[in-house]
């Protein structure tokens, strides 16, 4: 069976779906997009993704947290068989770009079309399917991947919905609010197999001048929260040997942090990496000492040792700034995924659908969470990787050229022809 | 003559002021309000003020940005004489305590209430005067000491009346939405002398267990809002070598502020200071690396070379970050106010009213900026500290006892007697 991929049609679907929550930019490289879970940008851009899917002949439903599901049964294929599914996300971090996420659900969206198209060829005995998770960033509700987990029972519904925003907004009347608040539970376990492509977000394959990546493990990630407590105190007033500044501490953390990771990363496990991304000082007002600094770290690694080197490191550092500084210190740790590997069965049917394709593949691992860390817990799952210019990603200048888009969806549509049709 | 203060009075107007713009707190023993030039809590504190000061028989003036006169012209004092003007400011910083400000107010106010009560005994040359000057802390508005430095001549009266809040809200629409916009401009050359009683901030005065300091010299300050731009990009899929954290450098610039300013304070003036008080992290999200970094800085001393030795650290430590972590930095230095000597004339006279009243008093400097630094450029002008409970300012915690402030405000009212019987 050829498979035909419309690859017009598929950088129209990105580009297009890309001007949805669009954030102006001067810098004419960069596409920056704001697409937060349940926002008017992503019921726009859950609204033109269902458009396509009937389009191309897909029956649609949405579950409670708002997942999107469009399936496709072949002729002669029972409705009680178990559906081969593809996609990713449609959210973004603030100010994200284009790709990350939307890259894996039209491209699931073009595969499935052009197997469906080619079907006559082909002798399929699974359903296709391809979905959309709700608030894969966790930028607005909870720690990310939340549509999956709950698809995967990790996370329980009616807890999901009362996530509330910084706002105070829950996730179940921001769904309502955008008309995007559907029924019963997307469960991945029923599934025969799941594939999603994501760009990289890192230079492996750009590096190596390779199209598409198969990932082996998907890194674990811990996140923790750190609270460090000074003294508020008259930044003029209040002498040198006076005072309890909490940002001078978190200063001290940050740097502890990131020379543990980067020592980990130097001797024990190059994949590993810690991260203090968000940080905020209160009062914050120039002329007052900081009194209090809370600070979020991520911890990942393919190997999980390695992570609780790096938190044991973050543990030893706030006990010593207790010591040190007189500060008084706290850490929680909310979030933990233990590394995941993906089936080899898919990722073998994977390369085997880029040698058909005449697309070279390449293993790595992933360094981000995705969605497919759920789905993997229940049924065989594979991640493909596409390459992201100068790794950058979660920023307007993620980059991935239209043709590495294409070369991908080629290898996405040949492996779920080879699944679907075992 | 005897000054008769009413200790009880004083403490209830402080209390009673302290009301207006609270905050709720668990914490028993902390008194936050909220008080930011301009608005609804501004607008009640100023209309208690005029209120208390008709009540005493002041004739009450508001000027074009707000500051709030009161006057008394003794019997046979001319109108044209210049008058002995005291006060200070109403504002606050966000959350701040109940005494930073009132305290001067409240008790120029019973001062003078106490020279006009006994003043048959006395022979007045001058007019007695009560100001509060508009948004001293600089907390919505400018940089601080806004009031003054137009009463003073030092900032543009249509230039200030235009400068915006961070919502765009200009002074001048706030100071007219809260009935605060007079007319003219107070001019603080036209004054034969000023006092300002003021909390101390630190625990100078309360170590010396003496209720009252008399400033010596006020510190100069400088402010450098500094930027540290580096590369955002995904925490999980960036290696620990591939990234240019913003946040990991910022952390470098913020310790080597602090051992600049502790290695300055240490072994040449013991009054310097240096604080990175505000900072904000861009794109702030936990599995981003930090793309960009701003931050203010605060540095201070009594003498003006201290001051440029520790911003000379901060602009090497930025230079050095270019260098070592491939980061773009910029800095600027919008506020920069010299060190400025108090009126040795108006310290004499609060020593004398110190030992007339038996109030101890202890010469020392201030390192907060305050008021007083625009009068004394043009006009005699001194500063009186009461004690800080632990040196806590700009806290909730922020605490004077009633004794200490009745003691400085029997000070306060023999210095004024004396400036204005000459």
């Amino acid at each position: 069976m050829h498979l035909n991929i419309d690859s017009d049609q598929l950088w129209q679907d990105i580009r297009a779906n890309g001007n949805l929550g669009s954030v102006p930019t001067d810098d004419p490289e960069a596409n920056a997009r704001t697409v937060l879970a349940g926002s008017k940008a992503n019921e726009d851009a859950r609204d033109r993704l269902i458009s396509r899917m009937q389009e191309i002949g897909l029956s649609v439903s949405v579950d409670a947290v708002g997942n999107i599901l469009g399936e496709w049964y072949p002729e002669g294929v029972s409705q009680d068989a178990d559906p081969v599914v593809a996609g990713s996300h449609l959210d973004s971090v603030p100010s994200g770009g284009i790709f990350d996420g939307p890259l894996g659900v039209y491209g699931a969206l073009e595969a499935v079309r052009a197997v469906k198209e080619g079907s006559a060829d082909a002798t399929l005995t699974a359903p296709l399917g391809v979905v959309c998770f709700t608030e894969e960033e966790g930028a607005r509700f909870s720690d990310g991947l939340l549509g999956s987990s709950v698809a995967s029972g990790a996370r329980d519904l009616d807890a999901t919905l009362a996530e509330t925003d910084d706002d105070g907004v829950s996730l179940g009347d921001a769904l309502e609010s955008i008309g995007y608040q559907g029924e019963g539970r997307l469960d991945v376990s029923e599934w025969a197999g799941w594939y999603e492509l994501h760009i990289e977000q890192d230079t492996t394959l750009e590096t190596a001048a390779v199209p598409v990546g198969v990932v082996t493990t998907i890194t674990g990630i811990t996140r923790c929260d750190v609270t460090i407590t000074g003294q508020a105190n008259h930044a003029g007033a209040t002498g040198m040997t006076d005072r309890t500044d909490a940002l001078a501490a978190a200063s001290e953390f940050i740097l502890n942090v990131e020379t543990a990771a980067a020592g980990v990363a130097a001797e024990d496990s190059d994949t590993a990496v810690g991260t203090v991304g968000s940080l905020s000082v209160s009062p914050g007002a120039t002329n007052v000492v900081p009194g209090q600094v809370t600070m979020g770290v991520d911890i990942r690694d393919v190997d999980a040792d390695p992570i609780e080197t790096i938190v044991t490191a973050a543990r030893e550092s706030l006990a010593r700034l207790e010591t040190d500084r007189d500060v008084d210190t706290t850490i929680t740790r909310p979030f933990d995924l233990r590394p995941v590997e993906m089936s080899s069965h898919l990722r073998d049917a994977a390369h085997k659908a880029g040698e058909a394709a005449g697309v070279s593949t390449h293993n790595l691992h992933s360094g981000a969470a995705h969605d497919s860390m759920n789905v993997a817990r229940h049924t065989d799952a594979a991640l493909l990787f596409a390459p992201s210019r100068d790794g950058i990603s979660h920023n307007p200048r993620e980059w991935t050229d239209p043709d590495d888009c294409a070369d991908a969806t080629r290898v996405l549509a040949g492996s779920i022809l080879e699944t679907a049709s075992r």
